[in-house]
């Protein structure tokens, strides 16, 4: 098994190599994994070929499939702050990019698994209380647009037969170690992150803003199952809303305060900005995961069980895979 | 006014820009409309500019914006039976076409309304018995998930503040005069129209498969009332269905024998083509078009009603518009 992974410096994009790399009894092995990105990845071991480039040269695109790849993990976007900021790179990295990488997979002699990684700002506009497997996508960001039209190619090339793909619609993923990044959601984090570590942070959004979470542990192995998911399973529907926890902003602050002391809560302030809360507040909160638990696809247990796994993985190096 | 009609060689193209020049007292009047196509529209009097391109090249849809437009109605298109046989043609004219327009549309000093004909096409996969507005299109063929590309696209760049944009779903467009197309729902037309004039013909769905269909007449004018709803009306929800009759092929038959008589009804005989009923049968076939009629759209009264309007019109030079 050769698996490509785009986006490969990315924090997602690092864990998922690592979880490949180590493996599960019930997947085939991974001999290699192709690291891609604007920069190298660190090679994080011999099987580990780092590249960088970026994937609206045709050129770079080429030279990835110069050997057969049997799965790739298409992660590297222009995130929703950049693609709201500068609208022509989000459509060339987002859309472009995107259907570069499928071209190259339709020339392939076998037809690879594509996971795309999407998202839930595809959503927007009204939204039913619980959102439905079958809602249409309204998106109210370029990067929610961009992203429909990526799931739409990788349904359409695998109709074709071009790709066996399927799009994983990704809660937002906290919390995240490190800096804060260009997503709109990069709070979600922050919010958490910055206190505990004795930072200020500013919660962006009310308080009783409802988001719809996965913690990276939880979003790592499901980005790593969906290349081995069979797409028989899948059918013709290749478009999954993958599980996640709804929580208000002022949970994750009450989460915070249990677990890191009033001190820590009480480094936050609540300052909403009006383009933040417009934008993350269109995002669905609530979906009907019903298909993707039937798929085997995780969930986190609870809001604390997220913040416990953050505070875990800043006293210990990072977990190569979830436990579950 | 100035307007710009793209595939206006066709059908469809050359009767919305009769209907666009004779005008309606409560529509600003068109002082010239641009008629482009692969080759040069029929020049239907001193307003027309007829123009000879494809929107592949950028040299040609530059050319169309030399001077300022207010409306584009971009109905150019491969169609859904092309698109299925040559995918890089659909993808270069349906997806990477209307982003050069839009593209275009957003380098003029007023963002110009733009209208982009869709289809029930962009329907597919289980559809429930009455198909709501907010329905998530799953297309089973490349020119479905092209349009809905286009949709989003449209969706995206009027958000933006690019275009005033609207995509209008058209139901199957029945029944038209001439000789096929590459269409695969060109049949519908087919079955009625050749019996008419004395010609065998071939139905290639089972006689129970329903179909969401428009006149003519019906088509046309919903077109030019696209061109000119408020946005407001439309808020940040830029894609409507168009109202269309549920039928089935049967009763399109019975139809033909109440207006044709039994012989015409005769030169019909059923014949299942296995793509054709796979994939016209994925089309949605009844749609809740509350949000249509409320935005004034019209819908036909019945069958027959569209029949007789076809036998009208090969009696009579063609109607410039709707009588309602």
């Amino acid at each position: 098994m050769r698996v490509l992974v785009t986006g490969a410096a990315g924090f997602l994009g690092q864990r998922l190599m690592a979880a490949l790399l180590e493996g599960r009894p019930d997947r085939a092995a991974v001999a290699g994994v192709i690291g891609a990105d604007l920069a190298a990845p660190p090679a994080q071991e011999r099987r580990v070929e780092a590249r960088a480039g970026t994937i609206t040269d045709p050129g770079f695109v080429a030279s990835l499939f110069e050997r057969h790849v049997d799965i790739v993990y298409h992660l590297a976007a222009v995130v929703s702050g950049e693609a709201e900021a500068d609208f022509d790179r989000g459509m060339q990295v987002n859309v472009d990019g995107t259907r570069a990488l499928l071209e190259a997979c339709r020339r392939l002699a076998r037809p690879p698994r594509f996971v795309f990684a999407s998202t839930i700002a595809v959503f927007g506009g009204p939204l039913p209380p619980l959102v439905p497997d079958d809602l249409s996508p309204r998106p109210q960001s370029s990067y929610g647009a961009e992203k429909v039209i990526g799931e739409v190619l990788v349904a359409e090339y695998s109709r074709r037969g071009f790709v066996d793909g399927i799009a994983v619609r990704l809660p937002t993923v906290a919390v995240r170690p490190g800096t804060p990044n260009a997503a709109l959601s990069s709070f979600v984090s922050g919010i958490v992150r910055e206190p505990l570590a004795g930072i200020d942070a500013v919660c962006p959004v009310p308080l009783d803003m409802r988001l719809w979470i996965s913690s990276p542990d939880v979003a790592t192995e499901n980005l790593a199952r969906a290349g081995f998911i069979s797409g028989r399973l899948l059918g013709s529907h290749r478009i999954v809303n993958l599980p996640g926890l709804t929580v208000t902003a002022g949970q994750m602050l009450d989460a915070l305060a249990r677990i890191g002391g009033a001190a820590a809560r009480a480094r936050v302030r609540c300052e909403p900005d009006p383009r933040v809360t417009r934008i993350v507040g269109s995002w669905a909160d609530t979906l009907d995961v019903s298909r993707a638990l039937r798929l085997g696809f995780h969930v986190d247990s609870d809001v604390d069980a997220v913040v416990h796994q953050f505070v875990r993985s800043t006293l210990s190096p990072p977990q190569r895979s979830p436990s579950g």
